[in-house]
């Protein structure tokens, strides 16, 4: 049987091939981010959603943590900044909800998306940041040859064979293989069909990825322990990317109810719903996702739903009301016991792949 | 790391913990069944559609071929004797595919559904058949205990922690966790809201029933060869069961267009419908399909729809006509690639799980 010490491992320069998933939105604070790398694995900062500004205090604080390499995740750029029409549905439905939470309603028939990939991108070059990770599809080449230029590596996560083979076709040094298990969003490069994208299993997906590549494959989805590390490195993965596990560490910046919600959800709350940012994402079952369901009314595309649901999942945050946040969560949730110190909840995934390897 | 010396080998007096699936309607022939038993598998006979007649014929053809241990597979009853009525609707679209295939039209408004599982079971008790496994819910006690009597070993399939929890309740020897990757029927044991079933990665199931359970699991779901009986050890399976994989085995009794098309399959080609029998099940994307769901009418319940749509079904199998047929698969197809002998490919699934190991 393999060893922990994979092809990822030397390539990346780390010790133990177990990345923290990029988790926009919060949950990757730079002391998890950093208490990953410095016990061996390589932390992620999920900066989707921050502003440059605030991309590059959190890179100098994880620095300030550790000097072992990290990597920051950034959602490839779904559109041009631009103003775009609010469809009257979408509103309406949106104003139900803000009624059921007390918010003031909203008349705009418009709203303004401002893409700003190439000053986040910018920041990590500026930065010198170890690794980018990237979602949503593969860069293109101009920032691929920054990045390559500044020595940065480059993670890309792929939902189907034919992602894979692009992104190493694009230069990668690694992909991801992302399972249906996978919390949050699907990384599915094209779902403009309004999908909820590429949802295969990992136990089918992994070793298709891995027999078409020649670059380190990492496996996501589902994962949650060293039993499931083991499993992916015998269908041929370098390592494993792990999210929703780390979702309930104490370090995480995850909020105090979502953590909550998930040490007491079963697998089969957790569902794909586009509702939230109009990007299929997995998380559970709440009353968001089911009045928008029940209207039936179709979300707006990413990342314009994304911008449209903020003030309400902001307002349900600031009332720990988990009805109205987006509870993003793996399937492997059903597994989650308790809140943890995240070197902890490391030091066990390592210790028990050792012990049955 | 384990061996492949399981307790579901001991206590199923076999050699290898590979289990062929209990594929109804053709695939599952004596041959490919005693193949795999005779390798050192566990060989099952896809009775659920046969007659009772057809099925002592098939175990008696099973014992002239080999000594070994080999299980029967039912479908656990899903309806009494009755005669219902057909929608209309549902009548209308089998129609417009009838005329397509040239097959005369129907105007029949009932039919006379005949449960025959009794008369099934009390077969596979007077042959004293070594293994019944069984999918969409658990015996009655009545047939628990008369299996129990006759020394008959049970084996149940589970999508659920809560399923396989009530599967060992009933005095199963084993279960069955079926992820989603898997092809054919989803084994849910309730699916009366027409619902897909439960749909959970194997990832994510197969290690939380493993932490619920005291007796054997099986994995099922994507395993296409030595790779993936390992991962499922690791995971904590003491065994795996596979289905696609010898679907195109020279042995199989799959039609010989269908077995071209899974070599020809893409992962993603593979879709869950509930048209062709009316539970969910896993198979490849085609006219029979789409049509269907252009046409928007909800397919009757199993096992009314699937009664319906055979005469379809059996044209389109006269003509060499993959477009009319069931093409049930799992995830893992896009590994298939050839026409091979059962024997072949059990030796290599088993060869590499012990160089992986």
């Amino acid at each position: 049987m393999k060893s922990l010490d994979t092809n990822f491992c030397s390539v990346f320069g780390i010790r133990y091939p177990v990345v923290l998933a990029g988790m926009a939105g919060g949950p990757s604070t730079p002391e998890l981010v950093a208490t990953i790398s410095r016990a061996g694995g390589l932390g992620t900062l999920g900066a989707a959603y921050m502003t440059p500004e605030k991309i590059r205090e959190a890179i100098r604080s994880i620095r300030k943590l550790t000097d072992a390499p990290f990597a920051v995740n950034l959602f490839i750029s779904q559109m041009q900044t631009s103003t775009v029409p609010i469809e009257r549905n979408v509103q309406y439905t949106l104003n139900q909800m803000r009624d059921d939470l007390g918010l003031p309603q909203k008349y705009d028939t418009s709203i303004t998306i401002t893409d700003n990939f190439d000053q986040q991108f910018a920041v990590l070059i500026e930065e010198k940041v170890p690794v980018i990770s990237t979602a949503f599809g593969i860069l293109s080449n101009r920032y691929r040859d920054q990045a390559k230029a500044a020595g940065v590596k480059l993670i890309a996560m792929a939902t189907t064979v034919e992602e894979a083979i692009l992104a190493e076709k694009a230069g990668c040094d690694a992909v991801v293989a992302q399972g249906m298990e996978a919390g949050g969003h699907r990384g599915t490069f094209d779902v403009s069909d309004q999908s909820m994208g590429a949802n295969v299993g990992l136990f089918s997906l992994l070793p298709q990825i891995v027999d078409h590549l020649h670059i380190p494959v990492l496996a996501a989805g589902g994962i949650m322990d060293g039993r499931g590390l083991v499993a992916a490195l015998a269908l041929g993965a370098s390592g494993v990317q792990m999210g929703t596990k780390f979702l309930t560490t104490i370090e995480s910046g995850a909020h105090p109810a979502y953590k909550q919600a998930l040490i007491k959800a079963k697998t089969e709350d957790v569902v794909l719903t586009t509702v939230f940012s109009g990007r299929p994402a997995r998380g559970i079952k709440n009353r968001f996702m089911e009045h928008w369901e029940k209207i039936g009314v179709q979300p707006m595309h990413f990342p314009i739903q994304n911008s449209l649901t903020r003030d309400i999942r902001d307002a349900a945050s600031a009332e720990n009301n988990t009805d109205y946040m987006s509870l993003w969560a793996g399937q492997g949730v059903g597994i989650l016991t308790q809140e943890q110190y995240a070197e902890e909840v490391f030091l066990e995934i390592v210790g028990e792949a050792n012990r049955l390897l």
